[in-house]
């Protein structure tokens, strides 16, 4: 996701390397991304993707209100912006861009996928 | 999809049964809605998804400007509403539920492929 996009967001959350964001199965309320630093994606124990500045993770849990589907651990020291519900609705209603930028991850998640059938 | 978001919509396009509505590579610059029968989608002749009415075909193309991911056929007489590019950006632009209705397709399609891994 083009950075420019959270020109407006203040918040900024730190992690440590190793550190655990969500897991699989959780309730999740909040999206990322990253500014700085790298993260994993993994669904039982196979990562799925690593994402590096500009990448998104925990959008899927604001989209459809399910449970997360993949866990999300840093693998070295993380800066991400969060994008809690409230947030992400007036985004969604406001900004037409943040919409096709999320829907371009996830597009591109979902032909990483069927590459694997 | 609720089809309510397709109200101003006035073009349809009908098959017969059997009938290949897009192939897997090609390139595509329109989406689908199912008002009427049945569409299967397939990558490499495994059958993903059987969309009903409401089912939407041939966003990703639209997202991401790549070539159709999967292959679509009608099994039953069906009755389509087209998106053609200039329609489908107008839509993210002016119209936020069928941006958000449109992210969780793709997430719901998402979460079947994670849960085969």
């Amino acid at each position: 996701m083009n950075l420019d996009i959270l020109r407006n967001e203040r918040e900024t959350r730190s992690f440590d390397a190793d550190q655990v964001i969500f897991q699989a199965g959780e309730a999740g309320d909040c999206m990322y991304v990253v500014l700085e630093g790298q993260v994993e994606l993994s669904v039982r124990g196979q990562v799925l993707e690593r994402l590096g500045p500009g990448g998104v993770l925990g959008e899927m849990a604001l989209i459809d209100r399910e449970p997360r589907s993949a866990s999300a651990i840093t693998t070295s020291d993380t800066r991400l912006v969060p994008i809690r519900r409230d947030r992400f609705d007036a985004l969604v209603q406001e900004d037409p861009e943040f919409s096709i930028q999320l829907m371009r991850v996830i597009v591109g998640r979902l032909r990483r996928m069927d590459q694997k059938i």
